[in-house]
């Protein structure tokens, strides 16, 4: 899987120990494994989650559903702004807004979480989305900004 | 099924068409069936609908995914806008911002849409999400905003 | 002048002490003199904001310009945030988003600002903005919704 | 005035009549003369709008107010997607999410408009705002998104 060698090959830039932070996190999340989205690439404050468009995430016309955009988007922001926290820290998201530009056609989704500014308290990410074509074609489909708090962890030992 | 009951009777107050196109539309929303959502209310310029927490739409906390609350209230607000439009128009999502306010827990979500403006191209609807625990109380878990854009639909006859 | 008179009648609501704090943060506002907007109502979770239209105020077509629209909703909402906090606090926007629903004519602008949610550090207030005409008809021409942050005041003693 | 030769300087790259339109229209503005505001960058899909920071635009802490801020972001948006609408069209602001990272301190602020997407109906802008300090040195103090809606001029002829 072609996508898993990029999150090897970003171990030495992340860190081993933020990025198993980052993939345990995501593996415990339900939602993404029911939509069948993969953590794709996870370097220090940017993360990429991809996600194949087939007909369970789409909406009436055939479109990723608005709301599966949003969710690897979000998540994809919330784990880049994890990347740059302290290990006994979690994230959890305020808030975010998103504009669809365009269909998200083509064959797969990347959603990519960029930190525009990490606090103490408040993280802010850009949220991008690009759809692929069979040519790997890009097409920014969605564009967001979005809010994040730091928590302590709940397991944090 | 007591949301079955709700739209049922919803029916005089929405009108038999607009219910129809609604259900519709919501049936060929791949993503809705995946999250197990349902369409509980539909009146003109509000619908409801309604997501069992379960651990498949979760996070790593247990709480329902921003993503998941997101989409069901990006849905609400999509099908309340076009409660309010001639039969040959379908309504895609521009934008939403949406605040996530307390954890999604309970057994259940009510993500409801109310139209704040129908115009001739634009509309903007209030999205709200509660969760709803065993004994029935609610809490507003989620506040949002949506600007949604009028089209032709494409079967129009 | 009318507003004054609803904001004394407040006084008993908000509390002598919420209304002296409110009162004097408005005063040290140069943006809110410079625009001539003036606090109209203060009660615990709910702050009203009024501008007279003026073409300082405005944009090319003669109506209030966005910005000026979102500043007074933008501190109707703090101001709202604040009747809710410990004296020692102060608020600060984390960020907000506003749609213009409707051209800001008429006589006069009143922005609202509601507390959706007070927390510890976080706020969220619903921002609206309605425009009078001559014979006090309202029509609301913007809606918004609001993050702010609790921080220790500058000046606490 | 170093900002006006930068207008200048960008005559080639606008276009003299988009430049016109565009400055003409600024100039129509009451509120970016009341607030001192200046149109200083234009290019086809960018706009920059700077404001020295005075007590004016203020709000009680000394910092430019957010809802100033927001204003010549707002109004960079707009000119930004007007460079590249047809010299019939105008636009009106649908909606705008704006975060505020950090206290507007500095000598000035820089307000810079980009278009994402500029559709035959909708263009969406990125926003930024940076704080100028005395060397000129420059801080990310404010960020956002913006939806935009093309209409026919009133004036076309």
């Amino acid at each position: 899987m072609p996508e898993d060698t990029h999150v090897e090959s970003q171990d030495a830039q992340a860190g081993e120990e933020v990025l198993a932070r980052v993939r345990g996190s995501f593996e415990r999340q339900g939602l993404m494994a029911l939509l069948g989205a993969e953590l794709t690439h996870v370097t220090p404050g940017r993360v990429q989650i991809t996600l194949a468009r087939r007909p369970e995430v789409c909406q009436q016309h055939g479109y990723v559903h608005a709301g599966a955009t949003s969710a690897i988007a979000d998540s994809a922001g919330g784990y880049a702004a994890l990347t740059l926290m302290p290990a006994t820290s979690e994230v959890l998201t305020v808030e975010y807004k998103v504009n669809l530009l365009a269909p998200a056609a083509g064959d797969r989704l990347e959603a990519i979480g960029t930190v525009l500014k990490s606090g103490r308290t408040l993280s802010v990410c850009q949220l991008e989305v690009y759809a692929l074509g069979e040519h790997d074609e890009r097409k920014l489909v969605a564009a967001g900004q979005q809010t994040l708090i730091s928590v302590p962890g709940e397991t944090a030992s």
